[in-house]
């Protein structure tokens, strides 16, 4: 379904098939391409290129090995536990992993512990990936990140009972989130707001980062760089109507889920019409709903919602297998 | 399997038939009646009539307009999405609607946004209501009302997130719940619970409701009436037995799981018998429990259980699938 | 499977066989035994010892006598709804029953009102195990301990909101659960933590009862025993390693789930062999990662996470249906 030209691609798929290392670096890329939907190595790299810029800006050069390191990790777990190869071969085993990495070192101070941390998620994200995708197969649905969101849950809760895990970002625990930081936001607020939004799906709030997944989507599927930016747009619009935090909103908070919805609704498990369309801004706008709930559900504990909206927002419009013209591109 | 006079319904039914608009107002009558599980269109408009009177008598006009409202856009969303027509034909498309439009005027300040959210809401259930029907359908086992549950916490739950839905009517987040005013019920307090146990399904507490409810349940099922209004003496003995708080007793919150489970394994999914009456009585008492245990987990965000100890009860007790003749009324 | 001497199971099976109050109780000690997935009379009968033996050692009778009165009305409910006799016939509606009869004395004091709520519990737990037993079988994943722990959650939970159940030994609800108890384990705490790791599986903290435990497993599987305990070990381990409290190490609190996961997975539904024995590490490791989120999780409400770290674990680490040679040995 590329629209860029199939020239480079063609050529690196060749080397890739006779090589295998390149063969596994072509299976890793497009594990960092999966994250959202896209099955090619190219998306993959350009997604890896605005991590590296958003971790390094950051001064947080973890979050991006600890990418590397899941991923990795994700990916030699397939392998071990024999895996479909097809599944393996189209990064399906990969997106999961490089998640945890890039999540953990966000949250946690980089201490040696972290990297077993990071190994250990790696290795359960895979695990967790099949047996979820296979409950999920009984109504031909896929796992989403659900894989990755339910791993790192399971450490971030565990890391508050475990003395040896260093706690650095996650948010204080507490009963009330009213948001007491609303203002109205300037037009250079809102384009931040809107890049970030993409940015953030690798928890990353870094423009250029976001510039870099809007080409890497592109380079596959044009309409999935549009459904991701429109998608950011509406959930800050959405995120604004409802009173959400300003500051949430500009840096990407309320909109990283919505645009994996858009994506998956409107251009991956759907191709792309008017009555998709309609039926992926209903989508965008319950996940920036379903963010805000399940913020309050989870700032009792101090934890972030990773893409969960998203994960619930694409279960409850995909399960009614909705005769839209549908086509699933994942297993 | 109506055991009043069948003459007024063959009536209506040839005049549905012709007339669209009559067709319109059968389908949404029917969406009523769905909520205690009743296909009926009178049954519905006097479960429509007790809200109206509950709602007025309240001084809450919001709740009755806010019903009619969520069930209209419950029902045209299940037409805009191609739902299958014989489901909307006898109203599983509205019953969720209603409820949502009935809850959140309940909680909320009627300002302009809780409208815009109660048209969200009504939309959201019928995509929640496939969705999850298509799970359950695995296991020959209906949704219930579990997508009216799941839509009103999400609007609620974030509520708690976003600045401009007012908060009006939600209990104060805290951990203990343990009931401070345990007192001996009089008799007038004891049938005020049982009438305002089965109001309550509608969340209105009001006798002259529940007799509305009653009455209604009984012009399609006898029996339906008889093991709810049994239920909800039934629920309030427990209740008082465990150690409830009698206020919330004589509001009938303890009871309005308990109608639904009764009515639901007593008369709906099962043919009333001796056996079914005792399994019916264990699932009642196993309600009040869910009941209390819910009411526990939720209260340290401030949200109301609505009916998911019932959808908790039917989903356990249908699920093993028991051979005590079983009968399934709704898909 | 038994690798001890065949001659006393021969001459109790057709003793049983013949005698309906023999067979009635080979039952119920199957039923104990396959706690820990063992489905062998003999093994029930030691674990009864075991548990006998802590309990008064503990001054608390209640937690022996509840697990019997718990074992006798889940396995008599089983026959009452007619559940399958193949299946009552190797304990698989007594192992629920006999831990919910042990866990309610554990935490609540017992007044004639427990007693009503053990037996309630009793019968709630086999068509809660009906229920969850139908939804698994879809993809031959059995129910484990999962019965069990929702009916004893929703009993606790419970307590908190009805005053007539008085709890005597739940924790404090509280947010925060940093251990602030971190000291090097001397040897003897180290293996009084391995044993009390066995022990605990059914809420006991003594070695005694550990070493009951692993002889009964003995008898039955050799095998199961010796995973049993380097589980118990590795889990300590791992609990150390990552800085849990040492006081909960020594009780046995971060181990039995890990116990009953190591004895599941290398044992139970996969053949002991060097693939699954590493498969069962992996999932004894996240056993006790999921512990921690556990306690995090229900610290909040003051209650137990009982068995639920086993019950997730098994689930994950068994729904891929890895082809590690697997062979079912529970329904």
């Amino acid at each position: 379904m590329s629209t860029a030209s199939d020239m480079p691609a063609n050529w690196w798929n060749t080397a890739a098939a006779k090589n295998p290392a390149l063969h596994f670096m072509d299976v890793l890329l497009r594990g960092v391409g999966q994250v959202m939907f896209q099955n090619n190595p190219l998306t993959g790299l350009l997604f890896l290129v605005g991590i590296f810029w958003g971790a390094y800006s950051a001064n947080m050069p973890a979050v991006a090995w600890g990418g590397l390191l899941g991923l990795l990790m994700g990916t030699l777990t397939a392998y071990a536990i024999n895996a479909p190869k097809e599944d393996i071969n189209i990064g399906l085993h990969g997106y999961n992993g490089v998640l945890v990495g890039v999540a953990l070192p966000t949250f946690f101070s980089p201490t040696p512990t972290l990297w077993a941390y990071i190994v250990a998620g790696g290795i359960f994200s895979t695990i967790l990936m099949l047996a979820i995708a296979r409950v999920f197969k009984t109504w031909k649905v896929a796992a989403m990140t659900a894989p990755f969101v339910i791993t790192t849950w399971f450490l971030m809760f565990a890391a508050y009972n475990f003395a040896n895990i260093k706690i650095s970002g996650l948010p204080h625990a507490s009963i009330s989130v009213q948001p007491t930081d609303i203002y109205a936001v300037t037009m250079p607020e809102f384009w931040k707001a809107a890049f970030a939004g993409v940015s953030q799906v690798f928890l990353i709030n870094n423009v250029v980062t976001g510039v870099f997944f809007l080409v890497g989507l592109a380079c596959n599927f044009v309409w999935a760089a549009i459904f991701a930016f429109l998608a950011s747009m509406l959930a800050v619009g959405t995120a604004l109507f409802l009173g959400a935090g300003t500051t949430a909103i500009v840096a990407g908070l309320f909109q990283f889920s919505a645009v994996l919805t858009a994506i998956g609704l409107g251009t991956t498990f759907y191709r792309p019409s008017w009555r998709v369309a309609i039926y992926a801004i209903v989508g965008t706008i319950f996940t920036v709903v379903a963010q805000g709930a399940l913020n309050v559900v989870l700032n009792v504990y101090g934890v972030p919602t990773l893409t969960f909206p998203f994960v619930v927002a694409a279960w409850i419009f995909l399960l009614p297998n909705l005769d839209l013209v549908p086509e699933t591109h994942r297993n």
